[in-house]
């Protein structure tokens, strides 16, 4: 990470002070700031330590209770500070969306990565063969559901006469769904095309992605992943049967943020022989203040071997802002908007307020007095009582809702500790 | 632009092809690279060089014909290098929306510029100030809707013994919507405190933002808007009667990208004495293919004097990705998703597709054909017909709405000729 740390901050970078040039990344917690007292210019982004630290912890726990494995999904973060924070907790590998952040990956050092998509273009298939046959040490895994998909990724391993085959995941997609078979019977075809094809690519395991199940409410939900659980299941089983796996662990992969309990249960009682199952949560690290929260609470409230272990994830990400305007007693703006914060999955939440020069700590908002109604790109609009006692020039901490949409709105976030000091920063890439 | 020529780009950068470091972005048109070759990785996002010559152009007319004057929301694309073109066409100057964007506008030497924001908290105030002391050529315009406003801006420049005022622009809001006083009443009372505070500020104009007017037909926002010019010229009209106004041109300034036709024929017609009329539409110079592109057709069909310029405005911003499954035949997964592309007003739409090594030009998609259902982070679900010729690893085109959310999800996106043959490449700074 020295590379990051030596890195340039200067005043085009969103949440850096006017003024600032040629500032170390490495040395923002050097410079004395503390958010409380106006020393960085807002909206600005900050991850709290402790809650940090705290999920860390918790994320530990769960893996030690289930016997999974994780590769943490990187493209929340985006962050190599974060992934190897991750990486030192003892993650497996980390998982990437995209060709550009596998790029980023490797460009940081990263030696075992997952991409959990399909490997498409020239451009895509030639960096991985390329990167392959550079450096012997980096282990790759990718997804496959097609033929196409197959064929294009061995005839260039071929071309490039790659000493090693590229280790394939075959897929499987819930029916209406996003990527991945369809069928047992699509699957098996394509696990069938990854073994003619050696030794230019070769079978590792089976993947999923349950985040998407649709359904109008959360039992039915869980009803939809477990039944893709056992459909992936099934796929391996079949790919067992035919021998069509190369020689090694079997991985099993699946789970977003929100079911992992459920995926990491249900593949491990699998009974694949030499399995290893690989859970990709990408969010639990900086958790959230609304889906994640929820989805985290049901977690606890579905498996009790989970809600046994100890503490609970907390949220880490925060957003800060001023009261730009209060132009009717009912309705405040503040100097935020869709450019600075999540609003896919819900609008942020007001969570505290305090005001510039005053002693003490930020004082809470109870929870749905001050309501975020609107967002533009720059402005929030927030319903407010009448007798609410924030004014022109107030700061508010906003909480969010999905991480990974909050991560890619800043270059920086600042890492502050529980007085709002600035210990740090960490830099992403998007 | 000379500073922003030498920056370096690498394949840590979205949309820089894998392998590359230390390339010059001047020299990034003299690499031969052509988007139709698979010369770049995808998802990438393009900018039609011949859409924003004929965009410029239009506008250019516009304003001849209308005797408005133009501060382009530098917001919309953040481009340095768009803001030159602007300002080469003619720009009296460049309007921006946060602090974090005036520090940028700065840094590349931009002088007249207009936070069209209430200038808050000690970070932004001090920033101001201090650039106006140190810089005499600089030329500042704020907004200002309250009395807390205005007294913390005089505050700082009274401390800091500034040598001119700070420049303000009375705002004016709608009921219910966003900044801006709500009523002439209020807006006097502000006005009368910018006086009062002479001479660390200075009373300018008026301003108001109409593009948020709400209203179940195009009809009634229209009448919302025109209202809302009577709104804003009538608290100007108080101004010059109490004499607020400070010695010079009072600037009367409104417009987003939707009804700026209405704003530049209204406030030109007040008869407000030595009044310069100020637009501000961010999206004209790129264009879209979904929300401005009707909003374009609105301005034609109830402004017979625009509909009479030559030419119209036309979309110059493509994001291009591959299919990257076809898991059902009635469903295509492109590698695209809502951090590529904006989601806020619109999906995207298919335009056109390509297959990777066939000859010839990218082939037109019929509208609504091929139809973008839905967008998560890194991918986009499309239905298409089950006839529909595309493959897995071909090449799409899609069209965007709402320019704005779509430039702050690249740093950099490329020029193309007719040909999509790589001219160049612009930075943005989000």
């Amino acid at each position: 990470m020295a590379e990051i740390d030596d890195m340039r901050l200067d005043d085009r970078v969103k949440g850096v002070p006017g003024g600032v040039r040629d500032l170390r990344l490495g040395d923002v917690g050097r410079q004395g700031w503390n958010l409380l007292k106006e020393d960085l210019p807002l909206p600005v982004a900050v991850l709290k330590t402790g809650a940090l630290d705290n999920n860390s912890r918790w994320m530990t726990q769960f893996l030690r209770a289930t016997g999974a494995v994780i590769a943490p999904h990187g493209k929340t973060t985006m962050s190599p500070h974060l992934f190897q924070r991750q990486l030192a907790d003892g993650a497996w590998a980390i998982t990437v969306a995209t060709l550009g952040q596998l790029q980023i990956a490797r460009r940081f050092g990263l030696k075992r990565l997952v991409l959990a998509n399909q490997l498409i273009g020239r451009q895509a298939v030639a960096y991985v063969v390329g990167e392959l046959a550079r450096d012997s040490e980096f282990e790759f895994y990718c997804l496959a559901d097609s033929l196409e998909g197959v064929a294009m990724i061995a005839a260039e391993a071929k071309r490039a006469g790659l000493a090693r085959p590229v280790n394939l995941l075959l897929e499987g997609g819930l029916m209406g769904g996003r990527t991945g078979c369809r069928t047992r019977e699509a699957a098996l075809a394509v696990g069938r095309a990854i073994k003619a094809a050696a030794p230019w690519v070769a079978l590792r395991g089976i993947e999923g992605f349950e985040g998407l199940a649709q359904g109008a409410s959360m039992e039915v939900r869980e009803k939809i992943v477990r039944d893709f659980m056992d459909y992936l299941v099934a796929i391996a089983g079949d790919c067992q049967r035919e021998k069509l796996f190369a020689a090694g662990p079997v991985i099993l992969s699946a789970g977003g943020s929100a079911y992992y309990d459920i995926v990491a249960q249900r593949l491990a009682a699998a009974g694949i022989a030499d399995a290893t199952v690989v859970i990709r949560s990408g969010c639990y690290l900086t958790q959230d203040s609304v889906a994640y929260r929820n989805f985290f609470a049901r977690i606890r409230e579905r498996s009790p071997h989970v809600a046994e272990l100890a503490g609970g994830l907390m949220p880490a990400l925060e957003v800060w802002a001023y009261v730009q305007s209060r132009p009717e007693q009912g309705r405040l703006i503040v100097n935020l908007g869709r450019r600075d914060v999540s609003s896919d999955l819900d609008l942020p939440v007001m969570l505290a307020w305090f005001r510039p020069g005053s002693a003490g700590a930020p004082q809470a908002l109870a929870p749905g007095s001050h309501k975020v109604v609107e967002l533009n790109d720059q402005h929030g609009h927030v319903v407010v009582p009448e007798d609410s006692p924030l004014q022109v020039g107030d700061m508010v901490a906003l909480g969010i809702s999905h991480p990974c949409t909050t991560f890619d709105k800043w270059q920086i976030m600042y890492l502050v500790d529980e007085a709002y000091r600035v210990t740090g920063a960490i830099r992403t890439f998007f």
